[in-house]
């Protein structure tokens, strides 16, 4: 036990460390003048390097060692310890020559991608994702070996534990047999949405996303809404802040935006308060914490009820406009549009992006194919999918992206099987509770975002994402609901 | 020479931690929402629990014991060597519960002084005060013994290195005798100004203050213009972040708060960029922090000429107003009014709040008085220097400052010799440089800035506080330019 209180000492310690890391980042993104950015990464490497330091010292493991002989006898406490042990393990099981060289890799990678995408230069950015690639995956080889696991799925389970080939592979394949066929039958049956862009004022459209952040149930007594460049959640549980762009002539991305980062900043808010300061008490991994926003984006606020309510909200706000009606709105909120960029994709065509990438991901990892081959099996996989594209456009191909530069492999998945849990999250709630589809159609999220406290975002690490799965839906992670979903409401 | 580069590599990491701890206070106080204040104050706690640990390490000790045998050829490692080993002393020689139990009785003191300042209740607050005065005292015959100084000194020490009350006493004992006939002189010759108030909207207000910051230097790529309960400046160098608070019937507070901490930031801007991450880096204490504040503020803002310019400036940004005519602007800029406050206080009659302050600190260091004389005390010198006060006017009086409350005993003469040294610092400047006044009179800042990085600001703490006035002046402290002042400005 005595070792036990140790671990929890370090590691709230580690928590307030990461407290003042988190607000630092977003300080970085929201509020530093450019000329900080030099004197703040350097800043940032060292409590990085502290931070490192502390969790990797050798008394944490020896505490381990001890604490895992006694019986503890909370179900919170044990998996508090088995997630200390998960992050001992993966921050001390790499050569810190190997973790130095890797940042500093990705940090030029990075930065030369920004100006290289903008160039289409391929040529010169090609060696230098290459070292990346090269040292990913020495890293995962150590990975795989310590945690018995595969190198891929090392990398997968670094974002999303939980998650690996062994889950994805079926759920891919099947996503990738049905969506082609399904998105040309979609788009031969839907309407084309009239236009619905003005001049819509910042400062109002800020107002409208202050209302639905609290409409959905953001508190704004401990949370922030704020702009930069990528709209990202960021904070503490106890002070999430979230971040979005606005575009004076179309007021939709930044609104729907504020949804998807308000469903994160709910997560986060919503974990459980007296085991904050500890790794039970934080996020389930990224694929969960994209099914959160997408659930409050995707299936909430982009449902026919709620959209009925959005449209008279929105002319309190913006004005009124010929083409804000219900039915016009829900045309351009569900208007399925192939194109080449990932991050522009609609619901239905995303996880064909994810799918491509993930496939290339895992034979780069396996080495079956280098760097070079990307560009064609990128082409290829495109033509395939949405029949678009062409060779030479890499900076809207295989350099469109930032994970790759910064050395983010094994992310990718995340993004659909957020898509995938929320869909079986919502429909499992509406099933169980009648007043929630009346409710948001009333712009009330009470009893859904309730149901998310109670049986997502309050049992924190508790459970795998699995039995978390089990123990709010009565089933494991399935595509059934995914699927359901997609056919309901974009083929009528 | 490897045991200075270990000390210099640790001073370095202590510097990127205060970095992100700076900006950690600066969003407390301008960003944070209040319900994100007990976590941030826990994980605050734990980052200067780790800095403090870093600082006092045994090894931090013996290298400095191997460092001073060595000789550094450079100056600035020189310097910078005895201000490595004086902030090790400072931390190290407080035993760690002396440290926690003043923390904790300072927090305590300061947050029930919130409240029982705005009941006026002198009965709850004096035990409170009298915890902290013991505990105060007690660290301060600590550092006595360690610095050979006497115990009020070392007080004075922490906050103005190189000011004690051998300097102090002479200094005040003139003003003192001064001030209280100059101040009915000045008040029976002096002309009431017309009212400049009326409505000013914030937006405009703060454009206003934007373009001042501008004028006078400000470089808004290493920095911002926030607001905050309290004005301050605070950041780091490399982004120096000013507060102000508007007001919408009155712009001169605000603008003149914007001249006050411009001020403060231009010292931290101007420190020796390669030195900025070691303790000779850092500036020279708060008397010379204050004293580039007041020098904006007091000597050039509100110089005759400056308020020229000031006058077409705010018609410029603010609307036409009847008397914002320079002469007028010049009588409310200058008008002699004492009050009750320190705060409100003009520049005349400022320097008699601190010496009240400075006279009752002394005994109670000294244990000549106690807690439960200092209302008599306070009523007393009221009386004598300005004829006001009454004796249960506790809010008003005895109450009204943070420092006491949060245990910055040794403080208060920082201001008055800020004020003392702008004078020698401006009357230097504008006597080697006579471009400086007509300058001032374009709102011209150039010339004044430029000599004031080259002879204070790029010096750091290379020097002592008097060497440095030597060097800048040719001449040590004096308070003949302050007096000189004073009688320039206020007896025409």
């Amino acid at each position: 036990m005595k070792s036990y209180q140790h671990l929890k000492e370090i590691f709230q310690q580690l928590a307030h460390l990461r407290h003042v890391s988190s607000i630092c980042h977003w300080d970085e993104a929201v509020m530093m003048p450019s000329g900080g950015g030099q004197a703040r990464a350097e800043a940032l490497a060292t409590l990085h390097t502290l931070q490192h330091k502390l969790l990797t010292d050798p008394q944490v493991k020896n505490s381990l060692e001890e604490a895992k002989k006694a019986t503890l006898t909370s179900v919170w406490d044990q998996a508090n310890l088995k997630w200390m042990e998960d992050e001992y393990l993966k921050a001390s099981c790499l050569p810190a020559d190997l973790v130095q060289r890797s940042q500093l890799a990705f940090i030029r990678c990075e930065q030369a991608w920004r100006s290289l995408r903008a160039e289409n230069n391929w040529r010169d950015f090609l060696p230098l994702l290459t070292e990346n690639v090269r040292l990913v995956r020495e890293a995962a080889h150590i990975k795989a070996d310590v945690f018995k696991i595969s190198p891929y799925d090392s990398l997968i389970d670094d974002y999303s534990p939980g998650l690996s080939q062994k889950i994805i592979d079926p759920v891919f394949a099947r996503l990738k047999e049905f969506l082609p066929g399904f998105i040309k039958k979609v788009m031969a049956e839907q309407e084309k949405p009239l236009s619905i862009s003005g001049h819509f004022p910042i400062e109002k459209q800020k107002q409208l996303g202050s209302q639905l952040m609290r409409i959905i149930g953001f508190d704004f007594n401990h949370g922030r809404l704020d702009v930069s460049h990528h709209p990202f959640c960021g904070g503490v549980p106890q002070d999430v802040r979230i971040t979005t762009r606005y575009n004076e002539s179309e007021w939709v991305s930044a609104s729907m935006g504020i949804c998807h980062e308000t469903g994160h900043a709910l997560y986060e808010r919503g974990l459980p308060a007296e085991w904050l300061d500890q790794p039970v008490g934080t996020a389930l991994g990224m694929a969960l914490h994209e099914s959160q926003s997408l659930l409050i984006e995707m299936q909430a606020c982009r449902s026919r009820e709620f959209i009925g309510f959005l449209s008279t909200l929105v002319e309190e706000y913006l004005g009124h406009h010929p083409h804000f009606s219900a039915e016009n709105l829900h045309r351009y909120y569900t208007y399925v549009n192939p194109g080449l960029i990932r991050v522009d994709a609609d619901e239905v065509c995303y996880p064909l992006h994810v799918i491509l990438r993930y496939e290339i991901e895992k034979k780069l990892i396996a080495g079956e194919v280098s760097c070079e081959d990307l560009p064609d099996l990128w082409y290829e996989s495109m033509q395939n999918f949405f029949g678009l594209g062409t060779r030479e456009d890499y900076c809207n191909g295989v350099m469109q992206d930032v994970h790759w530069p910064s050395g983010a492999f094994g992310y990718f998945p995340a993004y659909s099987f957020g898509s995938i849990i929320a869909a079986q999250l919502f429909q499992t709630a509406i099933k169980r509770h009648n007043a929630i589809i009346p409710e948001l159609s009333q712009g009330n999220f009470k009893t859904l975002v309730q149901w998310l406290r109670d049986n997502i975002h309050s049992r924190g690490r508790l459970l795998s994402m699995n039995d978390l799965l089990v123990q709010a839906t009565g089933q494991p992670l399935s595509a059934d609901y995914f699927m359901n979903h997609l056919q309901t409401r974009y083929l009528r």
